[in-house]
């Protein structure tokens, strides 16, 4: 029972396990009935882009633009992006409530004929926790689907002027978060990607350990001169740009006092130097199907 | 000198390293000046998304509406994107055209004072060879900048119904493309990311490829039985899934014939079975800053 006297039918945790053994069986047969962007029936989770009203897709601003309720992730999203598009909607912040909360919540406005949108922030596939509430609300007779969006690494490398794959400097990129309540020390692979050399390393919701990350990293022995860049609310108005390496990058981010909302960038990439011309539009463009790929 | 007469004023590759050089010497002032998402002074370098036209960005989308000329990525952009948005303007395709051809069409275009667009398939961070194209350019003096997109891995996980990190499932998240002719075998870490268990590992511009990576993988001692999805154009209308596993995958691509335009995702997260609930949204949800991120 919740604060506001709703209750959810079932425990998410054996929502999600049903829906697991569910995908055991085949998939649903809407994955193969829509494809990625379709407008659905059901409660769209929309990936609300990494903070800039602009860099949300044409298709979810659409869909909050018609919602009756919006269930955003609090003060993960702009609220000038709220503001610009749902102004007419109701509009509650996610943070604080718990599935046994939120369930209900959305499952009885969808129920009463209400547009329903869950607005998660960047792209809910990277670190969004959108799968267990959907999983959640399906198992209630509620159809959900998602709506990609922009993830903030991707805002970084756009406001820094590069790209997180660069010819001759980073062949891969890698999203990893640091250890901590969800995750065992062992599983962190930040150090092995670093070690690979060629990977432009992405860390998400690790501001508050950067130091200790960063500790870790020159404990493993990596050059403590490689370039690490912390890119606070990228796309937001107070979107702010730190500099460092392996050996500064801690320090300079404890001086401005960030705990939260930024991403770490380390790799050459995040500084865009010492790169090469790929030959992408010079002397094998005219190859075929892997240059119809090259550009992707 | 270009089949049309112009003549690129320097060469591509020291426009390249005269750019590096400068970055060496500290980063541009617009990436203090400006944020992501800010429509800037110069020619834009736009992510068309993974192909939907409604995943295009709001900016994305207003950007190629007021565009006289789009510089597009050929047959890896929607045409039904250029006919919604674009449909007045004069669209260009990038395919078989080299720096030396491409540069001065856009400087000349800027320079006459026409909207210029060069619109990339996904986000341009992201195997994009936007930077190479923008420093050539910035040293003909034409500015430019970057609007970020969504990535076809992102659209994969959404008509998916799934999320690319997983709780106790996937906790990281790797882009790739395996060797060829711009990457030497000793820097594909595809074997690597594997290897680590719980990364979700997505492979870019390799559709050609997958026989011959699933054989290297076996041949690496991977387990036969770990899921493989490959989704190939993502978000378009002819979007198709192929569902299997390291060992069954490549003659069922084969079967199919696609050459191209496909992203493959190895590991548990792309069949989306077997995770735990995260507890974002559970007994730990008030505790302060943490919880702020963790949604992201």
């Amino acid at each position: 029972m919740t604060d506001d006297g709703t209750e959810a039918e079932t425990d998410p945790q054996d929502a999600i396990d049903a829906a697991s053994a569910e995908r055991e069986r085949g998939r649903d047969p809407r994955v193969y009935e829509h494809t990625a962007g379709d407008v659905q029936e059901g409660i769209p989770f929309v990936g609300a882009g990494p903070g800039d009203p602009g860099l949300l897709t044409v298709t979810g601003k659409e869909l909050v633009e018609t919602a009756d309720l919006v269930v955003h992730a609090g003060s993960l999203v702009n609220s000038e992006l709220l503001e610009r598009y749902c102004a007419d909607a109701e509009t509650v912040s996610s943070v604080g409530k718990d599935l046994e909360e939120l369930i209900p919540l959305m499952r009885d406005a969808y129920e009463a004929g209400r547009h329903v949108v869950r607005l998660h922030s960047g792209d809910p596939a990277v670190y969004g926790a959108a799968l267990e509430q959907m999983d959640a609300l399906e198992q209630e007779g509620v159809p959900t689907y998602i709506v990609p969006g922009v993830t903030s690494a991707f805002a970084a490398s756009a406001t820094l002027r590069t790209q997180l794959t660069l010819n001759g400097t980073a062949n891969h990129v890698a999203f990893t978060r640091p250890q901590g309540k969800t995750l065992d020390p062992e599983d962190d692979h930040i150090s092995d990607f670093v070690e690979m050399g060629d990977v432009t390393t992405c860390i998400y919701l690790g501001t508050h350990a950067i130091p200790d990350v960063m500790d870790r990293l020159l404990d493993d022995g990596h050059d403590p001169e490689t370039p690490v860049t912390v890119v606070y609310h990228a796309s937001w108005p107070d979107e702010d740009i730190i500099e460092g390496t392996i050996s500064t990058i801690g320090e300079k981010v404890e001086e401005v006092g960030y705990r939260a909302s930024a991403l770490v960038i380390i790799g050459d990439a995040g500084a865009g130097t010492g790169y090469e011309r790929s030959y992408l539009y010079g002397d094998w463009a005219n190859r075929g199907s892997e240059t119809q790929e090259a550009d992707d």
